[in-house]
């Protein structure tokens, strides 16, 4: 499978032209380490444009580290995270919130990944029982993982709703880049803009070679925790003017915007191919660089003859199609025209 | 300071050539995430030709990583390490040991950061006794943190001691290949034929932009807890091919210990060019890259104005200089007239 | 309220005569601290005649304690724990699983707080993934929250389901008495007989002063981790002669026998009594020594002027009332007189 | 050994007869539990008359809980403990700090046991150091773990110490009984009068049968964690009514003077009875209850033929000899004579 494209996952993909070439530019002399170099305050300064002055950014190495330092620095010991029971962090991110940080996730079930304050009023309870865990942080995903987005709206309801119980609210924004292409919007938009406390924002998935960011919105106590977290977390990196690089060409000109944008596009395409064989159901509203689908039976098992993707519920056998940057047209014809001779083949 | 190259620490050097190259030649297509790609398993197959065959390799993000994720496959909650109270573990991991992972350090004063079976032996006590901690895992640095070398002999004195009392013995091998170039021997002269159980291999330091190994060389149980314990500890890159590459092109035709034989060789010309100045102390032997000093009076204060450079005891006034792949002669002599030049200025 | 009796908890009452009687007797002398006395090694012996030769039993303070030690020795770090989304482990502890133990809890939603096959199978999955959480114990408590009792053959299959894939199977035994007592069982039906490994056995609710005991049924390794487990946990008691004393007095002639059948037919008549009011739920079958039910507007409000009693779902308005060892007919008699009084009067 | 009386450690002795017959009253009816009752109250405004008004005591099962449960209240998780290295809790809480609250210990060496001013400042350092473990507390033992007593003066100046640097102290007063026996002061002469943050006030082995207490003397936000960490620290009695009595009992008229008085007593005659034998050194100042020597080679095996006691140093063969409340002249005596019996026979 190396070498070719697929529809595995958003990470199968490389790094955009634009990120190697600033690793390589940023590749001369000696910088000062762990962040106290020229480039990351350049770096933390071009966050500031994009989300508001009030930002604090920290960069991190991956997904995991970002949303459980970001965790660690908004809760105490007995305070716990409501987030949808399909979040990355209840299902994917292998314990590290209970058995790294001490930290209990009250999940929610959800039909599309999607919190609402419907869906997470009743979990707002037994404030002051000293034998529960005391809800302190909302978490949503933007976009989240069944491939669906939030608007501004349903954001800053959410955001309203935890403020107004004395909560706060995170944003595990690993795909942030996909949600705001797919709105049409900034980024500060589906953070700043609507109320959202802290963000794990993406650059892996975007197109970067590793590197994540936790970003402070309204500041407290959490940005002085923020660099003992960080290096205790074990997420600070040394030659982290290489993140900042990698960052700092995602952001320029929007980088971000065309190749989120471009994988959307790809995965709405492949959306329409095989929404209409027989037999195939497309089981999420496509908006953004995911497509869900359950087949007919035996269609899968052929069609990894040829693609690796995963199964994301073995129950039901629900697929999951993943589009990338790099992601093109002639990729997901010669997918779609597979699905559909398998399909056929099956009927 | 930035652009320049200073003496402030060997993490402060970029990315060599072949490394940078490496990460460029891999973004090539699309690859399995979280090491199941096949660049992942060529680096595997290297180490197992570098190490022996039973060595088994678990790519990290950084040093801390490293150490802690060895450490955690390697102990029960109720057990501990015996290290060097300068060990980085316990000086400059932020806790992360004790806070990320519940392990007590049981420090071991040195004068040279070597550790030796007559300082050791004494930890060795209160088996079990289900009040105290229990020792389990003895950890040395290699090159130290004080720059000092063990050599294989005395690496094996303290593995066999180890072995003897029930314990296994960890490498905390982030200038592993500065020890190995200093001795003029193969990678595996300090690690595998002397005994070692785990080490955390360094490569960071050693000249690539992000990575480190643990290498289990004696696996048991350890080997199937390390995948589990990359994810949970933050650790598990999504996009590792670009790790691996980096690895590759390190151990390629033993890149690193020309990048490391260099560094030493100007640490060597650095204590040879200050150790006579009046005034001037090298604390420690100057075995690896790095030179400690004691300077008269107010040096250290100017030459700030134009070095970086740490302040390794305050109370003293110690200061260290590391020297790094990328450091020239011409760097080193123009510090070394600087320090003479002060030195003179303050008698 | 005090001196009085209510229905609040079984944990509201105090302690049995021939407990504070042991505890008296066992105050002569001095005795060798943290459970080296000859006392606590006889009790020891007899739990080995109560729950079979193979039992190896380690007092515990209180019964978080028991659970959280006891599912501490049975598992790794990156291994979970399926349960009821009802578990006292879940819902009471305070967090401690994941803050104290690192702990992932699995909740499976009940109807009844008993978990069955067809509900814990969907869980067992993503077996071998690093990024999930591993599924390695089913936990299960008898009697359950919500006052039911699993039969010896639920208890048997949800075993063997356990078994057969590749778990362990705990109980929550706090209330393992009256569970006995309801089904007229020795206590090694519903532990040893069924297949269970490991047992949180309560004292304190059965009418001890405060003592739990950790009983393992299957022992392996944990049986050597948990002496240091229950010390690091904070749950070794220094004069622990007293706790074995009191739960010697509890097993001599199966005194918790009658204390705990005592108390489920308390809660018999206490759910006879009020079943028939109108507007009156009683929402769970009366096993054991618990009465949920639903009341009519404004009539919790009203009782709680004289009776103290916990609301157990705040959505609805279901109220929770418990009996003791030491409830009294009156008591139950005067306390449904005043449900019917304040029914009649909201009627 | 049991029934008999030694001088293995003051936990060997039983529980003082006031103690015995509070519980006993205090086993009256119903009483609201986890600490919501008239008797806990009671106590807490007893405590509050003997340590001043702004006391907030938190009643727990051990000292390894009060030790930690009182240092989870007071430290962020990048934050360290400065202590004695003999410090119960660096040698004898089997990493309960470490492994269940995450916390550093940063240990002092000392030759009796106390911390001095001169001892502490150099740990003081780094301040600001993101990966250097930041001094939060300082934690010492009055008496300490080698029988010496801190003078309220002494005491002192560690606390100004303490503040002035921006960390908190915390006494582990397991035997501050003893302490102020000793010094013929008041409990708070050794506490808020001296500016302690936070007591770990023991009952245990000052005659309790089990219960000792977290007392804040200078209130913050520590007061409204404390509920939570409690519960979650597995170390809230439901039954909470019979620690509040025991501790009634033990501070009524002073109870606890007398009890610690007669095993201070007690001690300094075993001291000066031992201190002029052949070949008998007693190793530290017999301030408390406690004796410390070294004996001639094979005494102590010998008197271990009738006598329990702990060897405090396997290098030297440092014995340790503890008295308690119940302790006699007669056995002290008698032991007296045996030792000397043993020296004779072994010059």
């Amino acid at each position: 499978m190396t070498a070719a494209r697929g529809f595995g996952s958003d990470n199968h993909a490389g790094v955009l032209p634009e990120v190697l070439a600033a690793i390589a530019a940023a590749n001369e002399g000696h910088a000062e380490s762990y962040g106290h170099d020229e480039g990351t305050a350049a770096l933390e300064a071009r966050f500031r444009e994009v989300f508001g002055d009030a930002a604090r950014t920290f960069l991190m190495f991956n997904g995991t580290g970002a949303n459980v330092v970001a965790l660690r620095a908004l809760l105490r010991p007995w305070e716990g995270v409501v987030c949808a029971e399909t979040a990355h962090l209840n299902t994917d991110e292998g314990g590290a919130p209970e058995a790294l940080a001490g930290i209990k996730l009250l999940g929610v079930a959800t039909s599309d990944g999607k919190l609402t304050p419907e869906l997470v009023r009743p979990r707002l309870a037994r404030f002051g029982d000293e034998h529960a865990v005391q809800p302190r942080v909302l978490s949503i995903s933007q976009s989240t993982e069944l491939g669906t987005v939030y608007t501004a709206g349903e954001m800053r309801a959410l955001a309203d709703l935890a403020h107004d119980e004395g909560l706060l609210i995170h944003v595990d924004g690993a795909r942030l880049t996909n949600a705001a292409a797919a709105l049409d919007v900034p980024l500060r938009a589906l953070s700043t803009d609507v109320g959202i406390d802290a963000l794990s924002f993406g650059g892996t998935k975007a197109g970067m070679l590793a590197g994540e960011a936790i970003v402070l919105l309204r500041p407290g106590a959490a940005v002085d925790a923020m660099p003992y977290l960080r290096k205790q977390s074990m997420q600070l990196a040394s030659k982290m003017r290489f993140i900042a690089a990698q960052f700092d060409a995602l952001l320029a000109d929007e980088l971000w915007r065309s190749a989120a944008g471009h994988a959307n596009a790809m995965a709405a395409r492949l959306g329409d191919g095989v929404r209409g064989l027989p037999g195939v159901t497309v089981t999420q509203s496509v908006q953004s660089n995911a497509v869900f689908a359950i087949l007919p039976p035996g269609v899968a098992r052929r069609l990894r003859e040829r693609w690796f993707f995963y199964t994301w519920d073995e129950a039901t056998g629900e697929v999951r199609w993943m589009c990338a940057w790099d992601t093109t047209e002639t990729d997901v014809d010669a997918f779609v025209a597979d699905v559909a001779a398998e399909v056929a083949a099956a009927a």
